[in-house]
């Protein structure tokens, strides 16, 4: 079964970025008619990409024709000299398909502030050109790879009114990851079409459920960008207000969670999956900032790498969270469904032996009860090991 | 020159709560009159001894006669045997002592979530009572260790009107640190006089100038508590709204301030220290967040571990500290006096060679204007090292 996606063609090449022999740079190719919706970084040092392809989106009406990808170098913290580069990419790209410069969207990811070699890219263009076609999504997912030890690739088939269309999607993130509004880097694509306003509405609630529920580290990147393109190439029109609408967004939300979560799974340096659940909150904004505080606690995150059962760290992270008027006997925490801790306290029924048994799996599920609201949140995040430091003090990012 | 305190007696015992043969009990001594100001932690979950350690204050009206401290538990997350158990060390105190369990106020560091070994600490109290002594804060500041390196006891004589009294003061804290309102346990003593009022004044200011501008890993411990005591010693009477109040005052907080760098210093595999400070804000609160922000990153600490002066980091923790409509144009970055970036890029003037000379060192620096307002903040903190993750994913808080 392949996964392509009708319309949209993917070409990689070499530009010399990275260490010589490895894919950095990948053109993706939309059919004409394709219409695509985007959602970038809210911090405030956006990179020059960020910056140009939201501009270059808004002057197409989204619907450019190509997509240009390169990881090694995250032209971010550059000024104008980055954004000039990131132009001439977007320029060459143009001159070689004879489309307007506007039309293209362009996208990095890798090394802060160093300059762009826009000529390396632009050199490169014609191979990635030559090679495009509808069934490299793989090689693609593999080319846009920075610290990440896997690509991350989902499809789903979608059937609607009996009729099948299909999402693909592809994903890159492992450090610097705490999106806020889009993550890292991820380009979906669909061969069903819908209008612009539900094609960027599905998109936002669909991020919104997935990447943004996701944390490594806490640090919000300068680059990220989530794209969801629509070439209609399955025929199937899909309308605003319909069951088929709602059908479609709980494909591309469950396709983009996935795609989320192998994020976290390939988080650098983890070793364990963790989902927070907080429940019982005075608002969905109160659930979150709980959870984000148990997911962003060095002390918990490092128990974590120790499989250690502390459920005191997560105590005090769920106290410092800021809720105001905090009553702490209302607090229970569930570890993988053991009671462990509850009225501020040990559970009675709680044992050590059951903490560690619990604690030794990969996958954990970590469920906090506030007790005061009907409000909930989800976090999805992992641990903080050794090797997240390693990595990230011998890798300039 | 003796450190000691006219007023303050301190006696260290082995309990055995810590590993044999360790000093993990000490009582101080306040000699009559002395007047005791504190404050204690802000998360919501506070531990036992921070619970009754604030009732006792409040029913003895800021005189409490001793002081228990103990290492290696923190009985917090105990619930309400954990008060019993922390009542208990009061009350057997108090008997030994012919004085009112209210005049007790315990304090408890260690781990987290384990049944407080109220009867050991009572079986050495005897031992305690015994050893108490003027002279003896160098051993005392040893005893109230967890994973400290090394203590942090400081020391300052103040000239008040051709007079002269002292401030002493120790401190202990390494993990979890990231006071809010108050850090782990440090107590202060002063031979001089001062009202109840001027007391708190003078604690609550210096703590917010000290304490509340350390973190080390961003989690606000469940113990945290700082108590200045004056027990008059001196003769010297400081007077609410007179120049020497200010004096006092300033020694008051410079100690404190050196003490809490001490606990940055001695962090948790901590290879540097950070001065972090941020001016041009439009509030004060705006500066401390973005310097937090900063100073929380786990990328931005790594990069610090690696000596990599990595100010891409430093420039995404900006750009997502959550200040509106901030112009990354405006912002530049001083690393120990070198220009680093500027306009949202790497300043023209700067070399790689430069980053790297200036980050060699174990002091450092970084200076970030924001040009959009007066206000200012200044954040001290450390690095995130694989010490870090051992010492958390060995030891249990």
């Amino acid at each position: 079964m392949s996964i392509a996606v009708t319309g949209v063609r993917l070409g990689v090449a070499q530009a010399g970025i990275k260490s010589a022999g490895k894919d950095d740079l990948l053109v993706i190719a939309l059919a004409p008619g394709t219409q695509t919706a985007a959602v970038f970084t809210r911090n405030a040092f956006r990179a020059a990409p960020v910056v140009l392809a939201e501009r270059h989106l808004s002057a197409n009406q989204g619907h450019p024709t190509h997509l240009i990808i390169n990881t090694g170098n995250a032209n971010a913290g550059t000024g104008e000299p980055g954004l000039a580069a990131a132009n001439q990419c977007c320029n060459t790209l143009a001159e070689l398909t004879a489309s307007a410069s506007s039309a293209v969207l362009p996208f990095s990811t890798g090394v802060i502030g160093e300059p762009l070699p826009a000529d390396l890219i632009c050199a490169a263009l014609p191979a990635a050109l030559e090679a495009l076609q509808e069934d490299q999504w793989e090689r693609a997912a593999r080319a846009i790879l920075t610290t990440d030890t896997r690509p991350k690739l989902r499809s789903v088939e979608v059937e609607l009114d009996g009729q099948t269309c299909r999402v693909t999607g592809m994903a890159k993130g492992a450090g610097m990851i705490c999106p806020d509004m889009a993550t890292m880097l991820a380009f979906v694509a669909t061969d069903a079409r819908l209008s612009p306003a539900l094609l960027q509405a599905t998109l936002r609630d669909a991020v919104a459920a997935s990447f943004n529920r996701i944390t490594v580290d806490g640090d919000t990147s300068t680059n990220d960008a989530v794209t969801l393109s629509s070439t209609g190439g399955s025929g199937i029109e899909v309308k605003a207000g319909t069951p088929q609408a709602e059908q479609f967004a709980a494909a591309v939300t469950g396709l983009m969670i996935k795609l989320a979560q192998d994020i976290v799974r390939d988080g650098e340096g983890a070793s364990k999956f963790v989902e927070i659940r907080v429940s019982g909150g005075e608002s969905t904004e109160a659930c979150d900032r709980v959870g984000r505080t148990i997911a962003h606690s060095p002390l918990v995150k490092t128990a974590l790498f120790a499989s250690d059962p502390n459920w005191g760290r997560i105590l005090a992270a769920i106290g410092r969270a800021g809720l105001s008027d905090l009553n702490t006997d209302d607090v229970s925490i569930h570890l993988n469904g053991v009671l462990i801790a509850e009225r501020g306290a040990r559970a009675p029924s709680y044992t050590e032996a059951q903490g560690q048994a619990a604690m030794a799996a990969e996958d954990l599920v970590f469920e906090v009860a506030l007790n005061r609201g009907g409000a909930q949140a989800v976090i999805w995040t992992t641990d903080l090991s050794y090797d997240y430091v390693k990595i990230n003090a011998e890798y300039r990012t």
